[in-house]
């Protein structure tokens, strides 16, 4: 049997990966693009993912559940075809959901009992319904159900939560190869990745991925951190972690983040990264260059008849001024918050390509380096002029 | 000198011509875009306009003023550079405006003072201020500065305000002059538009249009139509006032209107159009078809896997599916506005397109009376359904 998962080159803990899946291959590292509802916030279509180099497109199971419904979905074919998408989609578990967004909830062993954010209904969401939910929508790769404890919770409580988990996992598992089996599922060949949890507690996230990696599944996340800690404490738990997690299985680390995150993230052998920050960003004039991010509606880029970034080649600075994208934000033109959304995905989905060209070279180390120094080049810019303005 | 304007064939008063500009020909009848603040609203940028079959956009004069300004726009290179657009823009006098949205308002023979609806500023607008911001704007054309008297003004109000249009008119064509003969000017070349006012008073109109006419201006507008007066109303004013019109110049009929609308002007001698309908209706989920308009908010488009309409070329119907673009909708994605407003567009652009194939073929009034006939359809269906319930 073929491998799912190739291993092409590795630097110190880093990995340049490839992952077949039946909607084509994923090269790693891999920046997803999120489209919360079946559509990327800010007016972005499959159509422009395709322009702007998104090889994965994440969809929320919560939302699609709620609103139109995962069982109409497969009606009319599975997610693929209702988004006219024929590339990899990841679907998340919708407990993250669950957890944040839903009302009045109760955590039993069988699952979980709430309420919908839109119409207040009870719905109960356990392992096998989440399960089932993703396979109506028949996503490329579906996670497992879990809770996501918060980050600074007491320790009785994570070490609970996390065995519940464990054992969520394991139903997740057994409910995924019956709905792959049964006739008239859309995709027979959907994927499950676990999902590490653990807060900050080293040694349970530790246990933790001893035990899912026994489970042999297509790949693992490590889910549940850019929700409070620091950065430094995330970056230990990936130091701790990620070791005890399949080499040769491709590593999602979830929520994650900054350009910054993303690269440590890889240097700590992540392969799959996704973050609603490029697109939130955008929609408040928000945009990323090689030197730093930069807020449009500065006074400063009144005039500016630059585009964002010199030389990029997004829809946006192919042919749009900042002074032109800047008088749309501030009209609240939509197309402000289109443009803005445009550039910055093909900015994380550039700078993918290049972490993938680096390790491919292998000089990723110093990739990471210059990246990391020159966009942090308008901060320091920032305190200089701070520094005039107090001295 | 060459011809601006080439009545390439007629049909009873329906005329088929080509409007040669700077910035390209004009092929007529036209409809144009509209992109209030250079931006057509619901996130559709210049390159969208490329793909959608449109001609002409057209910007409001006072929007932009008020909003980034003309002069600053000037010293980036004026609006199409601005914009990124190459082809041609015709932007309007600001007098619309300035009389629907502005607050408590003078009008005197030097013009109109009036405050600005965004942050209360005094401002005053003439003939001479309406020219030098359409001049800063650099438009293909320009619109003269003229009061758009209520359609149901008194007759004495009418006959004051309409003479006071025809010598604000002369004072815009002199300006124009002046302008179009300066070192820095934007479009040496812009050309101005009068426009014929009078309400729904056929005489007054007539009069108006004889005086206008003899002021040799590039092209004729009619205005203060589709302000509150019937249909009827409207076609009998067309009726009698385009006569008066030169022939050998661009109609344009302002601010219509629906595809019927246009179908009855282009047969009464209208050159150009142009209206918010589509955009507005698009961002409201009501779609055009050539069976007649339809709502996507409507159930029974939940599970539609077709188009909006089979066998269009619009970037929404060429991908995406009636049930995906409501699903949109219901989730106040911008995404399903912006779909639906390509798509209401597009349609517009191409019964243009149809249009003037038919005018070019000869049969106009066979393609009118079917056009008209298979869009009432929808309306008979829904006429029907409601007989079958009610009786
Ligand atoms: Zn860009
Ligand atoms: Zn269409």
């Amino acid at each position: 049997m073929k491998k799912l998962y190739e291993l092409l080159k590795e630097e110190g803990r880093a990995k340049r990966g490839v992952f077949h899946t039946v909607h084509g291959d994923i090269q790693t590292p891999v920046f997803m693009n999120v489209g919360t509802v079946a559509a990327i916030k800010g007016a972005v279509s499959t159509e422009d993912l395709e322009q702007i180099k998104c090889q994965v497109e994440l969809s929320n199971t919560y939302h699609l559940h709620v609103r139109t419904g995962d069982k109409l979905i497969k009606e009319m074919g599975g997610l693929h075809k209702f988004m006219s998408w024929n590339r990899p989609i990841l679907t998340d578990s919708g407990g993250f959901q669950v957890f944040s967004l839903a009302g009045l909830r109760k955590i039993k062993e069988e699952g979980v009992y709430f309420h919908s954010h839109i119409d207040g209904a009870k719905i109960f969401m356990g392992p096998e319904e989440s399960m089932q939910i993703q396979s109506n929508l028949g996503s490329t790769i579906a996670m497992g159900f879990d809770e996501c404890a918060p980050a600074l919770a007491e320790r009785p409580y994570v070490e609970a939560s996390v065995a519940r988990t464990t054992r969520w996992l394991e139903r997740c598992k057994k409910e995924m190869n019956r709905l792959n089996s049964l006739e008239d599922t859309v995709n027979k060949n959907q994927m499950l990745f676990g999902i590490n949890q653990g807060a900050i507690y080293a040694d349970i996230r530790i246990d933790h991925a001893k035990r899912i990696s026994e489970l042999d599944l297509d790949g693992y996340a490590v889910g549940g951190l850019a929700v409070g800690e620091t950065h430094e404490e995330m970056y230990y738990i990936l130091d701790e972690t990620v070791p005890y997690l399949p080499r040769k299985k491709p590593t999602y680390l979830m929520g994650v983040g900054t350009p910054a995150n993303i690269l440590e993230g890889v240097d700590r052998g992540i392969d799959f990264f996704d973050c609603v920050y490029p697109s939130r960003n955008g929609r408040h004039g928000h945009v990323y260059t090689n030197q730093g991010k930069i807020n449009l509606f500065n006074q400063k880029y009144e005039k500016d008849m630059r585009p964002i970034e010199e030389g990029c080649q997004c829809p946006a600075c192919r042919r749009y001024s900042r002074a032109y994208i800047r008088h749309l934000l501030k009209a609240k033109e939509m197309l402000g918050m289109r443009l803005c959304v445009l550039h910055n995905l093909y900015f994380y989905n550039t700078m993918m390509e290049e972490i993938r060209d680096a390790l491919d070279a292998g000089n990723f180390r110093s990739y990471k380096e210059e990246k990391l120094y020159n966009m942090g080049q308008i901060d320091r810019e920032k305190e200089m002029s701070g520094q005039k303005k107090f001295h």
